[in-house]
Order: structure tokens, then sequence, then C-alpha cells
């Protein structure tokens, strides 16, 4: 389970609680402010002396050490330990400029950075709009008869609940929404543009990669008699004969490629065994589990399992030829050359030779290069539709283990266990904590399906499918925790009002003030410790020590750095910005809690880019059209909403007058598609032809063309590099055999 | 008003009495296809007859004229009237080839007469299960217990109301359903395709023609102090330099133009006035209709004023270049190149250098070029809108007016004439006559208003306007005629049921079946008549006997054939489909007569096609998605009602059953347009390339070069062609002046 989730246990059960009790006093709210502000307390505490245990270097600074920048087993120092350097990792996070960082942690990092700057900057006006004048507005309120002293006051008294029905005030509330709108429509589109001219730069500043030059190409319609790399060939050398460069067909090697990951598995225990030279070690029994049968010398064991893999691999290769996709990595002599390709319907049939940029190559997903166009379209379909399944119907699961938790049913199910059932703790322990615990069990599993989903989807590189999975994660985020939740949980009963658009606002006007006291202690308890948690890295620091305890020290050259999860965090992220904007209006209160999430979460990412996390592949940017679109939502949810409070509150003009502003934020948002999205989409000509211009002056451009060549080779159809007894065969597959 | 609606008003009156007794007899409408018949019968007779008329040559045969083929008043030849050759025209229509239709009529009205095949294939088919199989099945049903005679029988027998509910004779309906709709589908499949290799083959077959080589570009970026010219020649010799050719930049002409028309238009008088030399017509008085001021020879009169339009148009020029609008049709030396420009964005800001293909010179829409992007996205958001509005409310001005009909209201509102009101024929004449003429006119005013708005919309040339315009027109026509007279009149107030997605079947169902009677009438009336009047062209021959009485012999210079307003028969022809579609099922009644119509339609337009329509432009078959896209549409509202029928019929399963249906249509519908679609955006890059390879064999392509380079000069900055006293002036702009 996420490292994310395993933590704020103990703050869940109040979480739960207040579920139960749907409306939170004041002092409870305080209260579990403190408990998360002391738990944020202990994480950084902790982070602070382990991250300088010299043990732990791989956990806190793994990207430093996969640069050589620090050793893994440096001496642990006592002196670092003084306040002086206290909250060194602060002040380095903060104080380094925006130029080193994109430099050291690229664009995609940076995109991901910036989500927390333009929510800081958007909650930072909210928060003093809405806690300088909304709030006074609805405390001053008197609809809620709420008399109890101020520290037992519900925090509904600070919501737009208290305000009184058909109340002059709440034009105040009707302005506030049109100007919330308006900075927030003029920060996200400044915000666009900054980042699509850090693309646009990035893009200047770069070396000749070779996807700026490759494109993909599917759906080859390969004439009977033909090799598939031949009509490429001449297909391209006819119709794009200055440009053309080279090509490297795709072929089906998902077999090939288990034999490989067997014989490295078995090649590093191989090696493994030969370094240790323990006898003992050395032989085992061939049976179930190396209790029963034989003894053998594993040594020998294994040598001859890898001698029977080379033999696969040689079969295997011989079939190899019969085995083409009908697909190609082209590559061009300038990236102007490959976009003409890229950009013109190739053939006269457009799903033939249809073209895609090709991504970075090791970006590329090889399993899934399905053949026509019409399977990648069901494929397609069917993870369209299994995600939407999923994401609707997740509550019933869920709804379902979690009715198994209630006491009295258990109770039934097993008499025997009646007493124990009613321990007070077991009684807490069971009710309060399992359903939480069983959510976020199968929440945990989402991310990881939802990246599967998006690989059925046909996509060709890693990054296109975090993206996809990225997106469907929000999906599901919103739909299952914030709806989900407005709902109690009943979102399946309620599902109809999806049917009757009409009654939209009104529902949801009735139910979402409902939940902002559980939203508040949802940021706060979450929030807080999720940010925390990911400084303090729990799950990897256990590894790291299971690895000490059980393997010993382990290999440099196998270390490598984790990459972060953008599926995940930016899902999560975007979620706290949902309900920052859609409880702006309603309930101001959450916005100073908001704000804090988003500081520490801003210092925190910093430093967790700059010392923890390696990119893997860049995607340019891309994710921040999915940011733009998400808050876009947010602000168009909020408007239904408002529209629907006019409503109950007896102010129709004010909903009347609401309805304009949804409208324009829409009109806004395809302005800005217009506007920036095809920025993001591929690069213009303009910044090409310069890019191929600058080249020509370039003396290695010999060196790169050679490399540009070979760049989108299968992995698993490479010679590999291992010596010893399996390297006196010769190389499993020489590329220039295929 | 058109001449379409205006000849079958005889029938109408039946027709409205038709509405309100709702369900019709058999006998009834065998009288009306009787009458209707009759009507044809007399159409034809008379444009036999008319036809051989020497005068009415430039009615019925105008694109002969045109070609020089026939000429105007040839002597009129008794023979031709015996009955050897009485359906000559027929024939002729019949036996024309395909190959033979296409070269002469163009693309286009080749596409036009596939609609006429597609709906006689699958209507043919509809036929023969309807009413060999559904028909006998309705019939035999009992829900109606409708005791009278045969001919007595009411409509509704016929249709899918009169079978029994939950009975099983439905399942027959339903499997009648997925054959058909899996038979229309093949047969759209094939149709595409067909067309497709058409419009590639015509593109094949074509010459070089300008518009190929050329594209527009708008939003040029000029920067200050440089002119648009100089920008845009120096930013394609710098990104396109060795396909750039050359290029003409817009200029703000529409006041030039005004005074070219004043020009042209007094010139024409001068002659006349020359010519006749007639010393009484020459002298007029110069005030108020030539009846007051001083008497002034109109000779000198008219001079003068041409030299001051001369003047006009000097100063106008020499002003002309500060009204550079920054856009520019930009020509290439190959297709290719000019593809390659149009289809990869040229700036950094996508909204900058925004590039489109250019239309045929001819075609060009010249007065509307708006300068920036956003003034053109703006524009066309409130022709939207101000389409669907008038589309949404068009009912409530008519009703208003039909309102006033009312012979009790106008009695109370003219006291005086209560004894004329009171007369039967009166009182007939005015509620059965005027609210289908009102109707009528408000409707004749819809497809010039939608070209007025497409044309608002930013579209660059009279083709694209035209084909946005047989869109909107077509929603129109479904909107206000279909679900107008589904709702019987009352579409506002149920309006909002599109609101309540859920109850949609329902009420489709129920208020559907209830109006077959009447679009069957609607077929026979509107449908027979409207392609008879068509063959008749009564407004063309009242105008011609017109021009001879009053003018006298007219210019043959001046003659143009008159071109086909697709925007308006292709909604016309596509609203029979959709009556055929939807009640194939409900009732198949409608079928047979629909054929008849179709049947007609095919010889008649085929005939209209090949002797009065001349093509002015060609748009390469682009109508035909808009033919396939609304037959989808068709197909899936059929799939409601029927959805809602079952429900009424109390077949639940039947329902569900149903249901994946139009989620397979709309599948079927979305591969199409991955499959076809894009044939019809573009030409791909492997045509392309293998038409410019052929020019190189060219030997006149310099001379084609030297036309190119001034194809898109505006045609008011043309010099022009008058001689005589306004030619003694220098000719007013020289083209290589600007």
């Amino acid at each position: 389970m996420d490292a994310c989730y395993a933590v704020p246990l103990s703050s869940m059960v109040d979480l739960q609680a207040l579920r139960q009790i749907s409306t939170m006093i004041l002092s409870a709210l305080l209260t579990s402010v403190g408990i998360n502000l002391g738990l944020c307390f202990i994480f950084f505490t902790l982070y602070y002396i382990l991250s300088k245990l010299p043990g732990n270097i791989p956990v806190y600074a793994p990207r430093l050490v996969a640069e050589g920048k620090r050793q893994e087993g440096s001496q642990f120092n006592l002196e670092s330990l003084l306040p002086t350097t206290t909250a060194s990792w602060v002040r380095k996070a903060w104080e380094t400029s925006e130029e080193e960082f994109l430099s050291t942690a690229g664009l995609d990092a940076f995109v991901f950075m910036r989500i927390f700057v333009f929510s800081l900057k958007i909650f930072t006006f909210g928060g003093i709009v809405g806690l300088l004048i909304l709030l006074p507005i609805n405390y001053m309120g008197t609809q809620l008869r709420d008399d109890s002293d101020f520290q037992n006051k519900s925090l509904d008294s600070f919501s737009i609940s208290n305000v009184n029905n058909g109340s002059n005030r709440l034009w105040i509330h009707f302005f506030a929404a049109y100007v919330f709108t308006g900075v927030v429509c003029i920060l996200l589109y400044c915000e666009y543009k900054y980042i699509s001219s850090k693309r646009i730069a990035c893009f200047y500043s770069s070396k000749p990669e070779p996807h700026h030059f490759t494109i993909l190409v599917r759906g080859i319609p390969v004439p009977l008699g033909s090799t598939c790399t031949d009509f490429v060939e001449g297909f391209f050398q006819e119709y794009h004969p200055s440009t053309y460069h080279s090509h490297s067909v795709v072929r089906r090697s998902s077999k090939l490629q288990i034999l490989y990951t067997d014989a490295e598995r078995l090649y590093k225990r191989l090696t493994q065994l030969k370094n240790k030279d323990n006898a003992a070690q050395r032989h085992r029994r061939d049976g179930c589990l190396g209790l029963f049968g034989h003894k053998v010398d594993m040594l020998d064991h294994y040598e001859k399992t890898l001698g029977n893999i080379a033999d696969n691999v040689r079969i295997e290769h011989s079939t190899l030829a019969g085995k083409e996709v009908r697909a190609a990595f082209v590559s061009f002599k300038s990236r102007f050359g490959a976009a003409i390709a890229l950009n013109i319907q190739e053939g006269v049939n457009p799903t033939d030779w249809s073209t895609e940029q090709a991504p970075e190559p090791h970006d590329v997903y090889w399993p899934f290069f399905s053949v026509t166009f019409i399977r990648r379209w069901i494929s397609k379909l069917v993870a369209y539709v299994a995600c939407n399944v999923l994401t609707i119907l997740f509550l019933i699961p869920v709804a379902l283990v979690q009715g198994l938790t209630h006491l009295d049913q258990l109770e039934t199910m097993f008499p025997s266990l009646r007493c124990i059932l009613r321990m007070a703790v077991v009684s807490q322990v069971i009710t309060g904590y399992f359903p939480i615990l069983i959510l976020l069990m199968f929440l945990s599993f989402v991310p990881p399906i939802m990246i599967m989903l998006s690989s059925l989807q046909g996509y060709i590189s890693w990054s296109q499918i975090q993206k996809s999975a990225c997106s469907k994660v929000l999906r599901f985020t919103i739909w299952n925790i914030f709806f989900g939740n407005v709902f109690s949980g009943s979102a399946l009963y309620r599902l109809t009002i999806f049917l009757e658009p009409k009654e939209f606002p009104r529902v949801l006007a009735e139910a979402v003030p409902a939940q902002a006291s559980f939203f508040i202690a949802y940021v706060v308890t979450f929030g807080w410790t999720n940010i925390a948690s990911e400084l303090f890295q729990l799950i990897p620091l256990l590894c790291n020590y299971m690895n000490i305890f059980f393997v010993g020290e382990s290999d440099d050259d196998d270390f490598e750095a984790p990459s972060i999860p953008y599926h995940k965090e930016i899902p999560r992220i975007l979620f706290f910005g949902l309900l920052g904007v859609t409880y702006f209006i309603l309930a101001p209160l959450i916005l100073p809690f908001l704000l804090v999430y988003f500081c520490l979460g801003y210092i925190i990412y910093r430093n967790q880019l700059l010392n923890v996390y390696v990119a893997k592949y860049q995607t340019g940017g891309e994710f921040w059209p999915t940011v733009h679109n998400y808050t876009v939502f947010s602000l168009v949810l909020m408007h239904i909403i408002v529209i629907g409070i006019f409503g109950l509150k007896k102010l129709p003009l004010g909903s009347a007058l609401t309805l304009p502003l949804p409208i324009l934020t829409l009109l806004f948002n395809e302005y800005c598609q217009k506007r920036f999205f095809p920025i993001f989409k591929a690069y213009p000509a303009e910044c090409l032809i310069k890019k191929d211009r600058e080249d020509q002056n370039e003396p290695n451009m010999s060196e790169f063309y050679d490399k540009l060549a070979k760049a989108y080779n299968d992995p698993a159809l490479m010679p590999i590099k291992y010596s010893g007894r399996f390297g006196s065969h010769k190389p499993l597959l020489q590329c220039s055999d295929v």
C-alpha cells in the first residue's frame, strides 16, 4: 500500500467519526489541526534525523547518488545535526532559482511545481477575499440559529448556509464569484502563456534528439509478396526523397523480452553465487520450494538453464523475420522533414500510414503494437468503457466490503466472537478504522489499474500512458471522493440526477455545503500528512532497511533513482485545488488550510524533485493542459453550485445573473485551447526550421545521424553485454543480424 | 417566394384539414394521391409543351444556351410535339452514363444525384420488408379495434399502433430494425467509399488549378514599420524557400466594389441611351422620381456622374495601400508545397499565420475578411448562437401570426367585417389557407437568412458558405418541420423534455406515430408537387415572360445560367429520407410514396442538372459527409423512437435489446469519420506528389505560373473593360499599380 495512505491512520479514526456526526464544531476542528500539526512536526523531525544517516542516503537523496554527487555510504557526521544547518534543506529548496530548477529537474517537474505556484496565487487572493469579506458576512447571518458559544459553534456558522434566505448580502457572494473567476482565468491565461514559452525555450536549447527527427508510422499497407522494410523504404524514398533518412520496422518481440528478462535474472544469481563461493548456498534441492527432490549444484543448474534460454533465443530470432508488425519508426534528416511527414495524410486511405510523433527511444512502450487501425480503435474503446465503468461502479464493491464490517452483521455471522466484538477498543477499531482502511486499500489499486488500462489503449510511450492515466485517476478521484462524499455514499442511488440536468444545480447546492466540514477535515488530515509522509518516504525507508538486513550491500551499478509518479501526484493536488475553488464561496474557512497545504507542498516537492526523483522521460510540459482543463472544470462546477445555492437561498435573480459565468468561462477555455494547446501538440515550423539551420553548423551531426539510424531498434533485439560463461556463447543476437 | 412552395397551395387546404382531424382514412389518402398525381401530370404536360417554345429555352435549357449549344430564339417546330419524341427528356436523362454526367455536371451534382440513388436503394429494401412483412402484421393487430370497412379504415390500422401490447409479433419489428440499420450502414459505407474514390479520381484528372497551389493565410503578425506584403514575402522566402511562388495581400475593397457596381450600372444605361438615340428618353427632370426639377440631358448627366465615380475610384485607390488586411493568398510552386504550409503550424502563436486551403479564385467571398483571430472567433460564435436561436424560436412569430388568423379573433378585432368573415368560402380560405401561406412565407426566408449567417461566420468562399448554410437549413427543417409537427405546435411547451433525456424516448414514441398520416400526406402533397414544380420552373418562366414583355430582347452577353441552390435542395431531400427512416418501423405505408418521390426526383434533377443548372464552383463532393451524418442521425432517431415504442407496447426486453443499436450505429459513424472524412478535408500526400510529378512533363506550366501569380487579385482591383467616353480616361486601376 502506498506510503501516503499508510501513515495518517491515526487521524482517520476521527475523520470517520466526523463523517458520522456530519457537522463539526470549531473546537473539534482545532483539535484535529493540532493533532495533524503534531504529526507533521514528528515527520519533519524524523526526516531531519534519518536523512543525516549515511545508510539512508539512497532513500533521501537517490538522485544525487545516481548522479554520483553523493556516495551511498559516506560517513555520518554529528556536526550536521547542529541547529545551524537545521533547515538547510528548506533553504536550499527555496533558494534554487527557477532556471536552475528547470535545468536540473526538467520541464515536467517545472510544470509540476507551477501547479503549486498557481494554486498559491489563486488561493492567496481567494483567502483574502474569503476570510476578510465572505466569512464575516456568513458569520453575521442568523439562518442556522446556532446560539452556542464561540468554541462550540458549528463550522456551518462560517459557511454560506448561515446567510439568511433572500438577504441582500448574498450579492457580495455573487460579486465574489465573478471577481474570483476573473482572477483565476487571468492567472490561468498567464500561466499557460508562461509555460508554453518555457516549452519553446526548452526546445530551442535542446541538443539534437532522435525523437525530434522520427515519426512512428502504423497501419502500413504492405502488399502481398513484399516485406514491410522494403515497402517502407520504397514509400518514403518515393514521396519524401530529400528528407528521408532511415527506418526500423517494429517486430513482435515480447517472447524474446521474456527470455531476456529470465536470462538477466539468472545471470545475476549466477554472478552472486560465483562471488560468494559458498558451497552450502551452492547446493539446493531441485523440487518444490527447494525442499524436496535431488540435491543439485545450483551453479551447474543455472548455467544449464541459461544455455537453454540462449537456444530458445536463437530459435525465436530465426522466426523473427515473419513477426514484423506493420509499424515502423521512420527517421528524417531534419526536424521539419519529420514534421511534414507527420502532419500530412500520406496514403489515400487515412487509416493506412497513420503517423504520430515518436517518443524518446527509452520511452517507447514496446509490448503493445496493435496491428490494424480497427483493432487499435476497438481496444481504445474498450479501455475507455472499462475506465468509466470502474470509475462509476467503484463504490459498489467498497460499499459491500464496508457493509461486512458492521458489528451487528459480524455478530450474527460469528456468534462465538460476540464478547470480543463488544469490547470498546475492538468495536472502535472495526467500525472506525476498517472501512477507511478498506477504502484506502481499494484506492491504492486505482493508479496501477489506470496505468494498465491506458497501456491497453494503444499508447506507444510510457509518458503518454502516464499522461492518460493521470486524467483517468483525476476523473476517478473527482467522481469517487468528491461526488461520492457529497452524495454521502448513495451516489448510485442519486446517479439518475445526471440524466436530469435541470435538477443538477439544486441537488448539488443542497449536498455540497453540507460536506464543508468534512472536506476541511479532509484537507487537514489527508492533505497535510500526505505531504509530510512524502518527505518522510516511509515505504522506501522500510525497503532500504529490509534490503540492508536481508540482502546486504547492493550493487552500485544497479542503483536506480525513482521517478515521480505524476499520474498519482497530480490528481491528488488538483483535487485539493478543486476543493478550494468549489468551497471558496460556500465555506471560505477551507482556504487557510489549503494554503498551508500548498506552501508545505511547494517546499517539500521542490526538495524531492531536486534530491529524490529522476525523470525517466520528458513530455515537454504536456501535463499543463490537463491542469488547465481541470481548473476550468472546477470553476464551472463552482458556478453550477452557486446557481443552485442562489436558488435555494431565494435569490432567483442571482441565479439567473450567474448563468453567463460558466458560459464565459467555457468560452475562455475554448479560446485558450485554440491559443495555446497546439503548441503542446507539436512544434511550429518556425522553431523546427530554426533548429534545423543551427544543426547545419554543428560539427558532430554525422555521428548523430549514425546514432539516429539505430535509436529505435527494439532493445530486445540488441546484443547484450553479459560475459563469463554465458558470454562464451556468441552474443545472443546481433543487431545487424536482424 | 419560392416556386416550389408557391404551387401546391390547392392541396395545402386539405393538408391543413388533415392536421385537424389528425387521423386520416384510407379513402382520403387515395383521394389526395389522385389529386396530386393529377397535378403532377398537369405540370409534366405544361413542361412538355412550354419547353418546346423557343422563347422558353432560357428557362428550360439555360445551361445549353450558356454553353452555346442551343440558341435562344431557335425556331419552334411543330414536329417536336409528336408523340415519338414525347418522353425524350426522360430517356435522355436516364440514358446519360454516370461518367458523362460527372464530366458534364461536376462532382457536386454527381454527389447530389447519389443522394437519390442511395435513398432509392435503402427505401426499395425498406419498402419490400415494410410492405410484405411489417404492414400485414400491423394490419392483423387489434389494438385500435377499428371495425370500419376497408375503405374507411384509419391509416393508423397500418401502423405499429395497431399491434397488440406485449404481442410477440413485435419481435419481428425488432429484427426489422436491426436488419434495416445493418443494410443502411453497409450502403452508407459503400457510398462513402465510392464517392471518396470519385473525389480522388476527379483530382487526378484535373488540370493544374490555382486553388490547389494556394493557401490563404490570416492573422499575419505584421510588425510595426513593415508592410504586410514585405513581411509575407520575407516569411515564406525564409521558411519555405524552395516551394514559395508568389502572394497577393487582401485589401479592404468593399468601397471600391460599390463604386464599380455603380459605374457598371451607369455605363450600361449610357450605352442603352446611346444605342437608342431617342431624344425624348434622353431628357428627364433631375428631381424626385424624375418628375420635378430642371430638365437635363441624361447622357451628359450620366457621363458627369461616371466621371465623379472615376475620380472617387482614384482617391480610393490612393488610400488602398493603407487598407491592407492582415491576410494573403500565398501560392506555391507545387501542390505538395502548399499542403506542407497548410498543415504545419507556422508561427509560435497558433492564432497567427492561421492557414486554410484557398477556394477557387471566382469562389472567393471578398467582403468578409475579419482581421484578427479573436474577431473571427467571436463572429463565428455570434452566428452560431443566432442560428440556433432562430431555429428554436422560429415557431413563436409564426404561431403569433397564425393565431391572428383565427376567425373569432378577427371578428372581435374587426366587427364590421363579420358578415364577410362568416361566408363559407372566405372562412375556409382564411383558416385553411392563410396559416400555411404564412408559414411558407416565413420558411422561404430561412435559406437566405442562413446564407447570411454563414457569411457572417467568416467563411472565405461561397461554396463553404453554402455548405454551412445547408447544415443550418437542415437542422432548421428537422427541428421545425419534424419536431414542430410531432409536438403539434406546442414544441416550446415541450422544449423542457430536451432537459430530461430519460423521458425523451417515451415522449417521442407517443407523439411520432400519431403524426404518421400527416407525414404521409406531406410526402404526397409537398414532395411530389415540389419535384414537379422544380421541372416546371414557374418563377423563372414568369420572369422570362415579364422580361420579354417589359424589357424586350436581352443581351446575349449578359446571359447567365442559374446554379442549383444546394443549401435549399439537399435539406429538403434529406428530410424526406429522415421521414422514411423514422417511419419505416412505425408506418411502412409511407415508403411507396417516398419511392415515387425519389424516382421522380432522380429523373427530374438529372434533367435539370444537365439542362438548367450550371455549377459556379465545385466543393469536390464535400456535401456527402453532411448527407452521411444526417442519415446516421435519422437512424439513431429511429432507434430512440423504437426504444420508446417497445416501452409503450409493454415489451421492455425489446427496449433493452434495442439499446445497443444506436450505440453501434454511432460507433459505425465514428469509424466512417476516421476512415473517409480526412479524404474530404484535404488530398493525401501520395496524390499531391503524383500530380506534381505529372506537371513536370506539362509544357505550359510556366504560363500557368504566370496566371497563378495574378489569380487571387481582388476583382475590384483589376482593370475593367469599358471603352467609349469612360474608356477615354485611363483604366481606373491597373493591377500592376497595386
